[in-house]
């Protein structure tokens, strides 16, 4: 079983033992993901990066996938196909020669 | 090689073609990640679940997850080890027989 | 004294009396709103809007206008003005004969 | 009429003549205020503050505003009101003589 696929059963068993799938649906799984990434957030605030609690950073990154793979179940998709088509999207949006060393949104290139 | 390394490989290849390594301190990361989680959430804006477009939501998606991976990378992180050490530390705050059917936080169950 | 400017004063003051001004670069005030709409947003996770506890939104909403408001005055920028030419823009974008009832973005309008 | 109160009609006056209380729900608007909230801190991706640029913040942070004070409407609050208390709320969390200088968590204190 690839690793993507063992993460989402971990995540759903983990679920369906406690019967939370009558709360999971995806607008609520895109709030607690928004949430989580919130909570990221909190280890650099006030801080320089080096500055962050890397234990914290894991903890707080660790919910921010386990939601975002939860959706990605509930929408049936393969995790390492959509990642790869958006990259094949964004080469698109952000060529080589025009964005190499420049930090600008693709709208500004 | 596994799919999560996988996905990682694509998207450290993507960002160093374009030299962004420089852009793409921690701290930023999360900042985008963050961005990202935002524009999912809009998928879902004034709507109920079943009326938002999955194919807008596959894509936002897919960008959460990139900044993720980018992230968990900096950071050395093995991406299903830190899913399966957090849903342990879950399982301990959010027992079966306590949790079961019921969508509350730990710190009030 | 307009109570926009005793908001910002008050929070200025106390600020000020904790030497936090260092701290309070425009960047992170914009982490820590962000931070705290995602608070915001975990009185309503899981839940219908009846469900909220009125007493902590009011709680979470008091933090993001603390932020919004230090950040405004970052910026010198006068509450009441910024918000007013934002619905002036708004109704361009929104004309009221295409909005009515209708919660589409103005890009699908 | 105190300014927040002018602020408040203002957009009570454009969601009207859009007949968009319907949608306005306080789940819907917290989801809004936070995603108004990432994209105020687009502003500041992958820069430095005082790169970001003043007329985006200056928009970003409107939408913020309009979200923040529409939700204070839905619960009845006095945005003056909520915030003073919160500040000596905070003011007890935060002791001049302990938090003085020092960026970290009351928790932490």
């Amino acid at each position: 079983m690839s690793d993507t696929r063992e993460i989402t059963q971990a995540l759903l068993q983990f679920r369906d033992e406690r019967d939370w799938a009558q709360f999971h649906n995806p607008k609520d799984l895109a709030l607690a993901l928004s949430i989580e990434a919130g909570e990221l957030l909190e280890s650099f605030l006030w801080k320089s990066a080096e500055q962050a609690n890397p234990n914290e950073i894991q903890e707080e990154l660790a919910d921010v996938f386990a939601y975002a793979f939860l959706l990605a179940d509930g929408y049936d998709l393969d995790v390492k196909q959509i990642v790869l088509d958006k990259i094949k999207k964004n080469a698109l949006k952000y060529p080589v020669e025009k964005a190499r060393g420049c930090a600008k949104k693709y709208t500004e290139l």
